[in-house]
């Protein structure tokens, strides 16, 4: 039998620096502008929302950003994470290829959040704040801050998007477990939320609500600071010790990934494994070919705009050049929930328009016979989000087939679905179909991006 | 901050040889009668039911079974599992006891139960086999013999307690994704199921009922044998690479148990974690108090009769010695589904005949209450099963505050509650309530029993 094969680090090998790629970057991406002035913003205008530490990390240029001790006393729970060898995968797609892949359902969430979460709780508490808002779609992100919330000491308050507060009452219920409160957005707690609820009482909310709704929580409160999952740059930082570890040990196996494949959401898990790979190859090492996978239902790196826009959908936050959909678009209701977001990470954007990553777009039916595939021949149930870059990694493993190539792909596995076996039975009983967003909804969405000049 | 500690073995050190306590007993436990003739089975008796090479580690009473390579390169995928010294919940008790925990829900299907379904997979497949049926309670079971019958190309049916078909959809799903047949029990494919069904046309199951269909399917097709998740040796034999690796991890925390605690169904994960050390004490080791933890509303170890009696409601089975409710009791419906079974394991009732272990019952309120403080100071959400050993340790560890005693306390924490996060709504919500068996009940159960002249 050709088994799987597992890499395992000793804990003295989780990564002591996280890894930022803006000191490697050919060309900064472009500055994060004033929503009023449209002039580019300052630390302080960020101070109401995050602490100090975090500001200054979403703004650094440095290399190596040194992870707190008592942050790697956390991560040690579960980390280093395994990295497999998908060897019962690849002989059953008969391909030439190996496929290796990080497994980051391992954390006490069941995803790779918990990489930032603990890491935000920690500048969070060091900085006396009481109390965190944040938003969360699929639960992914609440439950890990939920999470390190519990471990720190802090207050959690977790926006949950309407339509997956009802659909995921386990995912509420873990949160709670942690000790979190999860309060189901548009709500009436926030102007934000009573506005929308003014127009359309049974709204079923979308992740711009549910942010407008924390950082406006937030940005009132003294005590209170918002905490976001993903798209900002230090969260990005805060995810390459996934990517940081799999070097090490692929280094273990003698190998090197030719591709590297990761789902993308706000592009946080994707970041966290490619980032290391990228930042080698521009500091000169190999050159690697990185393939970014969203759903065709909510495409924002292959049908959105790269331009200046919200991140949410109230217009609270600052403006970002990133690849969106606009911030009114509303993606219909697939069941990848941790994808369903307008715009894209502008550092993961800015690497698309440098050309140092590709993108290509799925359907969930596809997706779905993925993670079966997977579950069936490596065991582990993979999250609706996850099983994206599943497919992706079949897609090359199939294409290294026909063209008779072994090459090396690397991909994340973000998250196990424990939570979402409710799109499994869908799948199985027949009852999902892919989904195509509404054509004229994402014209008005583009036309509707604000106008900002910019420099030159 | 106090943080946890991990403690993790290097791959070489997954056990080689499974641990058969049947080597080290003061004196043997009672035979398996037939359950016409009153007398002692032989392996030929078993034959219908199990392939040879289980039926051989049944009766053995070698010390050191040897784990089959392939079987071992299985365990790899999650072996060996960490062992937690619990820092944050000794913290949060006050006390000076140091509680220790193997985490076995770091496997695939989330609990200790693949140790033994990968095992049987393996050794059902040597023998040719085509198909395996079995029962499933909660579910757990269940998933672990879907998830080892996918490894190994093994068809697998099982027969899960209508009730919790019902209640556990998402159990129900996990299985179907790893390829298995799941069927509501009591169920129209078999003559037990068909004659209960007369009976009762809405009848919410049992294991003991389930049992019965999974062993007639069995016994019925050529191609297919039986699988038990609990109860018999060689179950609780393949478990014991969790004390073994507990042992280990605890020499190199330089440390070793004055307590073992573990939660009681069948017995498998107790035996898992404790048959190691009461060998070693018998062999003339260090003397180790151990405590099996069952639900008071199923409470076979502190109530039942220790007595002859089937492992199942229709009489198929053997007759065998055990701690028992009588095969009629059917348990309240509380949470911890793998623990509403009426019997216990013939061998961890042999030990408690012998005083080589304790045991204690709790209600499930405050089992609730015990997981909710686990998972907001470790970071785990425990099963139901599970916090009853997580309560029985936290006992013992307020009995060490109260006696001023620093006492090591290690327990094994079987499975995460993922799939049962319906229990925690429940338990948030105040819907939870402590349930009691109905002493009538018991009491006709008890009166049934198969009158066994045992032989001086």
């Amino acid at each position: 039998m050709s088994d799987q094969i597992k890499y395992v680090l000793d804990e003295s090998r989780i990564p002591k620096f996280w890894y930022n790629i803006a000191a490697d970057l050919p060309k900064p991406p472009p500055p994060v502008l004033h929503p009023g002035t449209h002039q580019p913003i300052g630390p302080a205008d960020l101070a109401p929302l995050f602490p100090t530490a975090l500001i200054m990390q979403e703004v650094s240029t440095e290399r190596q950003i040194e992870i707190p001790e008592p942050v790697r006393d956390v991560y040690r729970q579960w980390r280093p994470s395994p990295l497999y060898r998908a060897r019962r995968l690849e002989k059953a797609l008969e391909t030439p290829a190996k496929i290796y892949y990080k497994y980051e359902g391992v954390s006490p969430a069941g995803s790779h959040k918990p990489n930032t979460a603990v890491a935000q709780a920690f500048y969070n508490k060091e900085a006396g704040v009481k109390k965190l808002t944040t938003e969360t779609g699929a639960g992914q992100w609440g439950s890990a801050l939920a999470f390190a919330g519990s471990v720190f000491g802090l207050e959690v308050k977790v926006f949950m998007v309407r339509v997956s507060y009802n659909q995921k009452p386990y995912r509420r219920a873990l949160m709670e477990t942690y000790g979190a409160t999860c309060v189901p957005s548009p709500s009436n707690e926030t102007q934000s939320g009573k506005s929308i609820l003014a127009q359309r009482a049974d709204h079923p909310g979308s992740l711009g609500i549910a942010i407008s709704e924390a950082v406006e929580v937030a940005a009132q409160n003294e005590d209170t600071k918002y905490s976001l999952g993903s798209v900002l740059n230090h969260v990005l930082t805060h995810q390459t010790v996934i990517g940081q570890e799999a070097m090490a040990q692929l280094d273990m196996a003698g190998d090197y990934p030719d591709i590297i494949v990761g789902c993308t959401g706000g592009g946080s898990n994707f970041a966290g494994i490619a980032f290391p790979f990228i930042g080698a190859q521009l500091r000169g090492g190999r050159k690697v070919r990185v393939v970014a996978v969203e759903p065709s239902a909510c495409p924002s790196l292959t049908r959105g705009k790269y331009a200046f826009d919200f991140g949410d959908t109230a217009h609270l936050t600052p403006l970002v050049k990133m690849h969106t959909l606009g911030s009114t678009f509303t993606p219909p209701g697939f069941h990848a929930g941790g994808l369903r977001y307008h715009g894209m990470a502008p550092m993961v954007s800015h690497l698309k328009e440098l050309g140092l990553i590709e993108a290509v777009a799925y359907t969930q039916m596809k997706c779905f016979e993925a993670g079966v595939q997977f579950a069936r021949t490596e065991g582990i149930v993979p999250a609706p989000e996850a099983i994206h870059a599943v497919l992706g990694a079949i897609d090359e493993a199939l294409r290294c087939r026909e063209e008779g190539k072994s090459k090396t792909i690397l991909f994340n596995l973000s998250g196990h679905g424990h939570f979402d076996m409710q799109a499994y039975i869908e799948y199985f009983a027949g009852n999902l179909k892919d989904l195509a967003y509404d054509e004229n909804e994402l014209a008005m969405a583009l036309a509707g991006l604000p106008s900002v000049k910019e420099a030159a």
